[in-house]
């Protein structure tokens, strides 16, 4: 089910183009239907999910629909996906980050393609949001790598990232719900995620129109975001990613990195 | 003990320099040591062993001394510190020769050092001198990282790379015993190493000067080596390395890469 | 789609009991619904696939389906999800065995359950039809496990258990076709799984009431089997052990382990 | 250098018996000798070091000096040899402490020893002095397991556990700095290590004559220990370790478990 156009007109001035990003090369969900939906692709780097072969052919899938890789990077930790926080030092994480990036960037070469960005994933991710010393650790590694950082935006990496001066790209949340401080309702809370396709592909129109979300309190939050994350693993992945596609298109907005 | 200089004068027209390399980065032996002993260094690459944070300590290492770089792929097998033949698909072999060269490729770089060459550790070392499939497929994948392959001289894939058009350097042992056909005597047969670090020098210089090498049975058979290969974790590792240069150092013949 | 019950009625004094297995606890496929259809549940044991959680969840499920567990023992190869053969030593792999069937005895016994039989997974499965060293280490250690084995028909390993004294378990596989030699038609070549899972509900009546199977030349050819191995991870799975399971109550044969 | 026999002789009615335990099968440190002068043999599991062969031989040579074998149970993390905490679930944890007793309960046993305890490694042992979910965790697991639990005195995981009615083992360090408030000194703190095998050695008869340590600031603290942990890894672990056995010999202490 799709926003109809006319519900949903780009204002004039509004921008005309948005980012869509998902995680892929993780052997779980439908890689081969959601490349072709997103312009970037968050390629799994074999921490956390993913294996030399799986990475290599995801490339392809990415280079073959012309969208934009970013290395998903990890915390060592096969067993639990990534989702765990692991006390690591800066020293390792800076270490572990440069790895999988160009682990990933030599694969991702070897069919045409480049590593563009940087997206730590789970448990890393939620940690470099306000963890300082490994929020400077992935920021080290992206600064020595010379990628711009995709994370949320007020975390603590963003703002370290730049200070340095190092680029980055912030992203919003298609299905999930936001506190009124703009933070995202965690999981474990009943509603957390949007489950009807209309909605996200709603919130993801108005958010790219408006610059803002509607929390869960009703209230409308200023988001400022440069890309927008569509889960590629929840069950109705490829619905919401179809739904939002068509809602985008119907409101004259493209899709495309950067 | 050394050999003397007067003993082993180079010979007019006889190469006044040589390659020595080491395995470095497996957590095992005097890695300190050993990287101001060789002028290449053949680091892991995580795969049968070495942590990130070891890698690049290592690759630091490394840039200090001015040696070269080299990464040391392998089959994924960390139990068995990949000295267990695997038989990996060729595309898998690809992939995981490539995700290797890559993650040491950005560890070297993030500590101003580049990868300079690929040397296959273990099992895949023993593997691609014969077994046409994955010799193949390590070739490719130093074709598309764009690097030379290290590997042992009359190899399979030494002449599938030169074949290609692939840069390549062989090498020979300084502590291995050699059958009269030029092939290494297995490690599983007595006399296989030499533990004598004046054999392993006068071995090596002999090696330089004369291009020969002295076999189990008393025969000289020419071998060509663009590089020598010292071993890195036995016992006696340091002692045979000291001893080969101050030997090469006697003989007036120095030690560089390339 | 089923056999209809008339056209495979149970010959006086044919069997009317045959075990039925499939693999579980591996992450991938059913395994709700195929622990239901099954009367013994091959789990993994973490070197192939399987997280401990995982494989004290498929426990649980087979404890409350009363279903007999199995040890599915592998090479420690996640990468390759256990499929590529290893070289690995004899000590190695009798550690290696054993180390599994302890750890999901553990998780078993947790739960109330216990493993009964330990069957080899891929690699490790064919490898140890021929390959005498690994055959007897896989014997040897479920011999000090006190487990029996579950193997192929005339494979070294069953062999070398029979020799020993050791209880084992042959099977025979649903949806894989034979050669007139007995044994399987290579996964390479065409026609090496039947797809429809009538045809493969009649041959596992035929096989349980007349000990034949129609070999790929139409040859009919005895196969003794003490378990029937149903494939957990292929599309159809779950419909052909749903159309094996009606075709053997129509039948009058019923599932139950032993 | 030992403390001589008579300047520590045991009062009448302390303890003629103490239990030295230390860390093996983690492929660091000198097991060979180290298992001759314990009584308790912390062995690996392979979840932060340690293959099934490995662990094997360690169980072997722990039988052959008749040496108790405990279960060195830690978080999966051979990157970080288990020193780093991982926010694991309790699940999880209860699955993943099983999964390590049951694998070198059967090892163990097919060399002709047992499994009499376990205790928690690096970070995990550090996690649940404190960490609720955790340490109940690892109780659930090790009273499910039917086995003692070795810890630290006063740590929740103790507390639970003699809650719980599930035997204890508490357990003092021979060469850890203790605060007054009976805490170890964390080990990025100056003096967290007692270097002097003689002081060690003191330590270890005064403990187990007096039941009192010595503290930083001069305090003399109470410490009720039914074993002590001698570091194995450590670079002058069995210099320690012998200079302790002369010690206690000298008083009249013998080493032996319970």
């Amino acid at each position: 089910m799709s926003v109809p156009a006319h519900s949903a007109p780009r204002p004039a001035g509004s921008p005309s183009v948005v980012d869509l990003n998902a995680d892929l090369g993780e052997g779980v969900g439908d890689d081969a239907a959601m490349v072709r939906l997103v312009s970037s692709a968050n390629v799994a780097c074999g921490f956390h999910a993913g294996t030399p072969l799986l990475l290599r052919r995801t490339c392809e899938q990415a280079v073959a629909a012309g969208v934009r890789i970013g290395a998903q990077v990890s915390y060592p930790d096969r067993e639990g996906f990534g989702r765990r926080f692991m006390e690591v030092e800066p020293d390792d994480l800076i270490a572990d980050v440069l790895f999988q990036i160009g682990a990933l960037s030599a694969i991702a070469r070897s069919v045409g393609g480049t590593v563009d960005y940087v997206k730590p994933h789970g448990a890393l991710y939620n940690a470099i949001v306000h963890h300082r010393g490994q929020a400077q650790a992935v920021v080290s590694a992206v600064a020595e790598a010379g990628l711009p950082l995709m994370s949320l935006p007020g975390s603590v990496a963003i703002d370290l990232a730049r200070t340095a001066g190092i680029p980055v790209l912030t992203e919003a949340f298609a299905d999930r719900a936001y506190t009124p401080a703009g933070t995202l309702v965690p999981r474990t809370e009943a509603g957390a995620e949007l489950t009807d396709s209309a909605a996200v592909a709603r919130r993801v129109v108005g958010l790219v129109t408006s610059g803002h979300i509607t929390a869960v309190d009703g209230s409308q939050i200023a988001v400022r975001a440069d890309s927008i994350c569509l889960h590629g693993d929840t069950p109705g992945a490829v619905g919401h990613a179809r739904a939002v596609r068509e809602a985008l298109a119907g409101a004259g907005i493209s899709v495309r990195a950067r």
